[in-house]
């Protein structure tokens, strides 16, 4: 079952088109993310800090399937695939409410677990690790 | 009683000194805002665009209390007030939840209704009207 | 000879990790793309709202490769590409100044020109064309 | 002499109802402030990143004059005013250049000087005390 993740356009993930602005799709889907992290017990403001491991994006790819409108209802699903022991990928969906129901967007992210200090790459902390291989 | 929406801080709302970037404050504010609109039977898709009539913000002021990071529950308090027939005030407040919960921002933000094409004052629709004289 | 984009990292467009969030590099491209349609010509408030043809972003692809932090001076190229008589691509570097210099990040996205009311694809508007054809 | 920074407005600063959003004035100012501290000798990275004395901005007012589409070319002047030791304020203006050129906002923020740590007031940094000053 993947993780899902409701949320609300609003009005400032908009742009003069009248519609949310692409690159926003990316960070409604990082909001998804972190409400996986956070029910999988992982504290978010530890975790997204620079404490030494970091574990930021390497690659996005987005296919952007349909406007969306400030008001509108969304679910967000976020499931995980481990890549190696230092990186795995997120496969998120946006799914528009409504009849029918509409998927607006698909996303693919990449990341990888790096030494912030060496730049080198290392091993998934625990409980990350343990949360991308139950996904 | 105000309208209250709850909001978790999100990744994208901080900035490199760990805590919400300080203009994101009015943004989840204005989701507030949009929340409480929704609830009192406003269409956002429509009232949010420029339909020859529309209400910007004229006007804000910001008290910062408290940092906010990644994670952090919020609870943002929306109270509206009438100032003329064309225009009104909303007082917010955000709340970190929390033992013991903490006022994090005071937020007050003017509007006024404006005819786009005009760009003269003209009297708040009767939906937005009714909701600012029940706030 | 790509067109060419100078640009500065804003403490907005940092997050908690003391760097750009990964969703604004695409911002980043994007602020490039407006420069070089300005530049050639093209009018940026009527081309960006919805006046029955639009061309919003149906695919985008990024590798981050590089961290950017607060006041990192940027150079962004820009390359259209046509891919038919009704889309095109355009391929974006984000290069750190610096000795040495370094690339940032490499991003790819389509475009697909579309009849807002009849959501079906349009042949590109003569000024939006004769761009891409000489890029 | 205020210090004086331009800007165009980007697609990514507009909302659904065709103009910049109100909270991204305030964020277009505090570019226009990083600007002025790194004309004056500070390095952004260090400043705005947590190294246990920050300067969070206590307080912002705004008066938004005239809206702003994408395309619109800026000039924005930021003037530092004392306020004590440890706090000064911010003076920004964003003229809308053009004929005539227009003001499009008026923008006044509050900056208190704190340990991190200890959550007190705590002396301006030398540096930007002397920009301050020099203000």
């Amino acid at each position: 079952m993947p993780f899902v993740y409701h949320r609300t356009v609003h009005f400032a993930d908009t742009d003069a088109a009248g519609v949310v602005f692409f690159a926003n799709y990316l960070a409604i889907c990082h909001e998804a993310y972190e409400e996986a992290l956070a029910a999988a017990g992982i504290d978010l403001k530890t975790f997204f800090a620079d404490t030494g491991v970091v574990v930021p994006i390497a690659r996005s790819e987005a296919d952007y399937l349909r406007p969306l409108t400030c008001g509108a209802k969304l679910r967000v699903t976020v499931v995980p695939e481990a890549i190696g022991e230092d990186s795995f990928a997120l496969r998120c969906e946006i799914i528009r409410l409504g009849r029918p129901e509409k998927c607006a967007a698909r996303v693919r992210t990449e990341h990888v677990c790096t030494s912030s200090q060496k730049r080198t790459r290392t091993p998934l902390p625990p409980a990350l690790a343990a949360w991308v291989s139950a996904g």
